[in-house]
């Protein structure tokens, strides 16, 4: 029988501890302080309540519960040892059939792990989906993960305590995320398809209209006829394009959507999470025979990430009539043109500036986007409102001085080249740190033919430069290539800075970002405003409609343009809540 | 009807001003404030004298007078511009005789040069040994220096106009630098002597026992004979061993001397003007027939680099009963082995216990060497003297941190490996600074695989910290050291640190040191102490005597280890006349 949440939050406090047993390993202490929180307005709420109490509860304690924790186990011999719910999820997980080689291995690893960071290694082994991770992506994960920096893992240990909280609360409450499930499956569907060279080897990529692209917007244009779509196109580009119709016919369109092409050896959430939760969403309304006073036009945008062609926000860019017909020119790696693969692809070059919308007809966009960074799940927060798409600017630059003898040229008589790209590295550092949302990052350093005993001549570098307005940035860049020549001045360095890159930023339009802060206020969870570091295809339809974000978790830092980009279903739950509560706002607000 | 220092000390003054007309071109203000420094107790106090009033006129001044300088040529045509003087110098260098693409490479020099640096280039055309450059030499010094820093272009400039002074004024007083001459013109002799490989290509490399090698030590046999050593061996490490003897039979010796052979395309001073110098000196006195209260062992060392076997100061090292018999397994890039090589050489293994020498039967030991930094040559100081050899530790490093999205990483959420790095590279200058005589470097210093848009999460680096004393070393590794761990704790990075490299600090005997001082003091210019950052043979035989160095400036900033390394046959002269100076200062103590 399944508990529910009126349950706990009526019943006195030892029995509402009691009713919460398990859920964190010996620790009814976590459940007491949480439930002074009561009442619970959602299975969210409850569960951002736990995690708050140990965010609270100091280091101390937070390895006192690591520590309460048994070590991975190989075999159902030390399976044993380990307590009831433990051994269940680690069994689900195929843990208790180890060969013997895995058996070896995992216990290496505890000793390993042991040694360096002094806790058990604690994985939420029925991993993201719920289901269970295979032993070789335990296996995996152990060993990267006894590389982290000790706090960094610490932090890492109570993610995953987090996360198999959630689980068993989810079990405790006969609460399954189905939406979230369906969302979490479609992308494990999409992921199927893969460019050559890369699908051998497990690997998704998936670039602009090659045969696994196409696969993509195929299964695509299938599942939104599935889920209820009025309208489902492949236009003049590839995007597939799907219409809920309004209510009444000639109201206008809420677009939606995000980008189904990935990088090579990409994630498989980038982009595509932003297709698939309006899919989801339009789908409970379709079961339920609702129309809206709008419709809702869902873009599964075809080219986002420049890969195959240089040609970035290929898709999105058409709907705002910036497709630049000298890309049909441009070549890929094996010399088939942009205009040969589109017309392979039976595209209609001479369409495509008919995609270009009338914003007459749209009320604005928004795009649901994994956050790509780890604010998020460092916060143990599931979703963030996006403030704005921050601008760039980025510049490859190179500092020269004098090589010298590293032991007879005296300090007051070098012109060390790296000595000044490193008074800059420090500068930007601590300029980005005076903005709200501005970062400055120095990626590429070298001194070329460095020796050990001679002063650097040379010092190569980069800058990438972003803030989440335009005057923001421009200032941001002003002061640092200020602070360029005035190093360069005192220390007679010379040095180049040639421009690489530059993007505008795209703020949120204040009353699309609250409709979203609104949606997740409802959800239970609280509100956190955050700037988004990377471009998205917001950026290009904000040129023509208002337009706001909502980001998800990702795990792993929130690592991404990498096969370990990863969020849970129950995260995904969330954010087709939260689209939905936002069509909901958008509906009341249209009667 | 050359004009002699008594003349100019006691001329009126504007007659002493007319007399130095044209050494300065067009500013006979330079004469006339030098000669307030009357009298003038040497050619090498009156140079000083001028070089100092330029030194003190302030830029503006300077650049005056880099601007009344001419053009460089190309042709007989554009030389008839020239002044009289000028012309002479560079028809004596071979300009007026240049090819037509030579002349228009130099007129497109002289174009890059001027709107560069916004005045004409200067060269001191006839060279370091007063006879001329080739106009290969020439055309390529314009080239390098192009790429100066502005404000260091202005100083080279200066310099190349006092060395045109400094010929002129030779010229003028009829004063050939003739011993300088003949060391200049046996290290050119020394220099045909390079290893296969390099000869071809004109560059010097002479490597432990190398054909080149041994004809190197058969030339330096023959040149001491000529010298009047009276004994002169081939020891059985190679060194070459020349031994002028007392006045009476059984006085003890002074040892001097420094190595011959060379890194790979390295410079032709390095070392064997420690050996040409004494050998000058001694060669005086053997023309004069004197003897000495005590003997003179001059030692040209086989090996001190540590190119072809890993067994640096090899050379020295045997005199101080420091041959390590385990380097004789040591195998070359050709799989020869030490012994091997030493044995192809005709040299007794066997034997080389017996070169350590017994301390008691000498008085100490002296070495004179090129700088291989650029303190003298920017002081505008000939010769220098030594304080100490430096003591050095060397360390290879890495800092991890945590590679992450340069958009979406947060600043207060980044383990940016590089920005550690580069703070502790500006500790490590501003630390240095605060001791006399500490050098930090950090040479090497990259981000591998880094990306523009990732902030990394890996920095490679090494340092390399030297400093005149082991104390003050120590101090400077220990502190290094201890901001690096405070930097990577407070940043939540990791390193590792790995010594690469260690050696003690030789300090100079203040009795030797104050001898070289008085020497220098006698020469009629400043006594300049300065540290040796790098290492040289004294250090070994500072373990076995007192020793104390001699400095010679170099030009091009002082650079060695390179084909650029040079000085001038008037830096030599001098250094032969201190030399001879601390052999007269010793006899009269002896006497």
């Amino acid at each position: 029988m399944a508990l529910t949440l009126e349950q706990l939050n009526t019943a006195p406090l030892p029995e509402a501890v009691a009713l919460l047993d398990g859920v964190y390993e010996h620790s009814p202490w976590i459940a007491e302080a949480a439930l002074a929180a009561r009442p619970f307005r959602s299975l969210a709420h409850l569960k951002h309540a736990l995690v708050q109490v140990l965010r609270d509860a100091g280091e101390d304690a937070q390895l006192a519960l690591i520590r309460a924790h048994p070590e991975l186990a190989g075999k159902a011999a030390v399976a044993r040892q380990l307590t009831a719910e433990s051994t269940h999820e680690q069994s689900r997980a195929g843990l208790t059939d180890c060969t013997p080689e895995e058996f070896e291995r995992i216990q290496q690893l505890n000793r390993d792990y042991n040694t360096r960071f002094g806790f058990p290694f604690i994985l939420a082994v029925r991993g993201p989906r719920g289901t269970g991770l295979p032993r070789s992506e335990i296996i995996d994960t152990f060993a990267r993960r006894l590389a982290n920096p000790p706090d960094f893992e610490r932090e890492e240990a109570l993610r995953n305590i987090h996360r198999i909280a959630e689980i068993r609360l989810n079990d405790k409450f006969g609460c399954e995320p189905t939406l979230g499930n369906d969302v979490w499956d479609w992308h494990e569907r999409l992921a199927q398809h893969s460019d050559p060279g890369y699908a051998e080897q497990g690997q998704l990529t998936v670039t602009y209209l090659t045969d696994a692209h196409r696969a993509c917007a195929q299964a695509l244009s299938h599942w939104m006829r599935e889920g209820g779509f009025d309208e489902v196109e492949i236009d003049a580009v590839g995007n597939v394009v799907g219409r809920y119709h309004p209510a009444v016919p000639g109201a206008r369109y809420l677009m939606t959507g995000s980008h189904y092409d990935t990088v090579r050896n990409g994630g498989k959430y980038d982009g595509r999470l932003g297709i698939f939760v309006p899919l989801a969403a339009v789908r409970e309304l379709h079961r339920q025979g609702r129309r809206l006073p709008f419709g809702i036009e869902l873009v599964a945008f075809a080219e986002e990430e420049g890969q195959r062609y240089k040609a970035t926000f290929l898709g999105s860019g058409a709907l705002t009539g910036h497709f630049d017909p000298a890309w049909l020119q441009q070549q890929d790696a094996d010399g088939i043109s942009l205009r040969d693969a589109m017309q392979h692809a039976g595209l209609c070059v001479d369409d495509i500036p008919r995609l270009k919308r009338d914003a007459a007809r749209y009320l604005g966009f928004v795009e649901v986007h994994i956050e790509q960074g780890p604010v998020l799940t460092e916060l143990d927060l599931p979703l963030g409102v996006v403030t704005s798409i921050n601008g760039c600017a980025r510049y490859v630059c190179e500092m020269v001085g004098m090589a010298s003898h590293a032991g007879t040229t005296p300090m007051d008589r070098r012109r060390d080249a790296a000595l000044g790209v490193a008074e800059l590295a420090l500068y930007m550092e601590q300029r980005a740190r005076q903005d709200a949302g501005s970062v400055a990052t120095m990626g590429m350093l070298s001194v070329p033919g460095g020796s050990i005993n001679v002063v650097p001549g040379r010092c190569q570098f980069t800058l990438d430069l972003r803030a989440p307005t335009d005057a923001q940035k421009d200032a941001l860049v002003a002061d640092v290539l200020a602070q360029l020549r005035q190093i360069a001045l005192r220390r007679g360095l010379q040095y180049t800075a040639e421009l690489a890159m530059q993007a505008a930023a795209a703020p949120s339009d204040p009353v699309w970002q609250q409709r979203w802060e609104a949606a997740v206020q409802a959800l239970g969870v609280p509100v956190h405003r955050l700037a988004s570091g990377a471009g998205h295809d917001a950026m290009k339809l904000h040129e023509l409609m208002p337009q706001a974000m909502l980001f998800v978790r990702g795990q792993n830092s929130g690592i991404s343009h990498n096969p370990l980009e990863s969020t849970t279903s129950d995260d995904m739950q969330l954010a087709v809540e939260a689209f939905s509560h936002l069509l909901e706002q958008l509906a009341a607000e249209q009667t």
